[in-house]
């Protein structure tokens, strides 16, 4: 994959892995039109390289993102009700696709994670945060609403948190958002954030990388259809799988007690 | 609007919040036909009064509710199938207005949470309740069935921990609820119980109260409608937010760094 | 019931209670072709026992089930697709199978819980394991996927933990699996292992078995149902328990402060 330019985005590519650092620090990484566009292309196209593995999101300057960019994201008119409409649904754009992202998606959470920061971090497959992230959906107390984020919130955490979250703007820190089911590990200070990261990186990288596309993508489907038709559809995922070269290098490790090598 | 007479309810109102005492202290307000009706005309009425923000439901006599009062419920003949199945789906009735409340609902519980004031306190925005509350589905251990209730509690801890509860009938309290997902807090003695009362209310109160109905609404129609049609109307929903009266109050005082001023 | 003959189960009945035990010690319960039309052909008669109350399904040697015995199961040939979707399809039918069993299905897990034991401890009402187990979806990391166990994992501890521990093929002990929600309760030994299943099975007994068969159904039927479909549903059941034999036993046994003698 070419890196598509970014003017709002840090990428890094180490081997399997695409770094993204959401870059706008002087905001607290809030999100923008520009950010918006640029990270909708950037994902759209690794999602079609098949030698990325993973895709690492953060923000620069010891945040995630403290939302949308209010200002900036007003090009639209104030009172222009359907450009705000086609704005505001872009970002929820942004959400499913990166929700269905076909590599193995890891949010690494510090500083603001507050209103389209909360609902990006809703959508990874692990999510990892400094016990002291200030989380929140401020945006009812600022007289709008969480109208693409709540949907992610609900599938996320379930109604019964978000509803009261989302209803009195209350801030939340790491611990409760692992109490939460919101994060799956909240570590105490950097070093050990990044310590997290690097072995998630890890046993994601050790699992096979076919099966992993085809495991996140029946995982999404079970959210969303009805049961039988899943394990229909399950059956033949895993007659593929099971006949392909993935399994056979699989088997033959496990025999001879060595780790497996795994080709794009 | 003008509180409807009632004779099993206490009811206060201080502002913009209702509060309503489930008041049949002598069978620990235990749910009879009367208050099922005097309590549904209520909210109903509740809910078109737009000045309204909050409402509390809690029980006199240092109990919540223990239940369905069989005794009395009981007007229709034992034997009368149909009799019998209407005035059950009545109650079902009451929790489905209480859950689609377009006020936040905050649930006090004390004392006996059991059967049909489980299925009441699965509906609230907010739910409060003291550690040494004593929660359960009693009813297969009296020969009959959680019919309406084990729906809501279904959606409310998921099905994993109702099957248990609901097949062993077993007891539990407040601490177990928090660890369940049925309430967000747990408090130690009463005058915590009313500290975390009083700061929910005042946390709802800094939230505006169009933006806050409009939320609710989009957070039920998360956990039940197809994601994409959700996030289309909440585009729709968003722009008429954000082009409206409180967005414009909240955006200027968010910069002048003073509270808002809701308007009902 | 006259019990099936079984070469990979034990089998005991205790009164209303039958225990089977997954009985291949020397492969750790790995469930090959034969266990699994053994499982399910005990399962479909257990069904039709009115007499039988509860299940309580373990393994022998330590072990619940490593999960899918690939060696066995490759009685079908490796590169014959059709067969292969076929086996692991019936495998997703003894998970729907057990899920739906109208007895409340205990497991009691100790050792490996892998795979499609993982599967089979997600379908029990009630979950008891020792804190020390190893449970995971080891199938990425094997270059095969969790085709019919993920969608019953989704339904038991939701998309975002599932997701991470099958991207990630992560092995966890009893005491996480209860944080999840996978299991109810994690015991530190074997005594309070066996005292907690003791307790738990005393607890079904005392439940009226008509009333809980109803409320089983009821409660699979309220997490893949429309809510109104199922509350219609549910009064004509309630009806239907509330004037029958169970509820007049239940009520005349509550007046006279003495224990129900419930019939079969």
């Amino acid at each position: 994959m070419k890196l598509p330019d970014a003017t709002t985005l840090l990428l890094e590519r180490n081997d399997d892995v695409l770094h993204i650092t959401l870059n706008r620090p002087e905001s607290r990484n809030a999100m923008n039109l520009i950010m918006l566009e640029e990270l909708r292309a950037l994902l759209a196209a690794a999602g079609k390289d098949r030698s990325l593995r993973a895709i690492v999101l953060r923000g620069a300057g010891g945040h995630f993102c403290a939302g949308g960019d209010i200002k900036d994201m007003a090009t639209a008119r104030r009172d222009d009700q359907a450009g705000q409409a086609r704005i505001n649904r872009s970002f929820g754009r942004l959400l499913e696709e990166a929700a269905a992202q076909p590599q193995v998606l890891i949010s690494v959470l510090e500083g603001a994670v507050l209103g389209g920061g909360l609902g990006l971090a809703s959508v990874s497959d692990i999510g990892i945060c400094l016990a002291n992230c200030r989380f929140g959906l401020p945006e009812t107390s600022l007289g709008v609403i969480p109208a693409q984020i709540a949907p992610f919130v609900v599938r996320r955490i379930g109604l019964t948190h978000t509803r009261r979250l989302a209803l009195t703007a209350a801030r939340f820190d790491g611990i409760e958002a692992l109490h939460l089911g919101l994060v799956h590990f909240s570590e105490p200070d950097v070093p050990a954030l990044e310590q997290r990261l690097a072995s998630s990186i890890g046993q994601v990288l050790r699992c096979a990388p076919q099966a992993n596309r085809r495991t996140k993508a029946l995982l999404l489907a079970s959210s969303e259809q009805p049961l039988e038709d899943v394990l229909d559809q399950a059956a033949d995922l895993f007659a593929e799988a099971v006949t392909g070269k993935e399994a056979a290098e699989g088997t033959l490790a496990f025999v001879q007690k060595r780790k497996p090598g795994w080709a794009p």
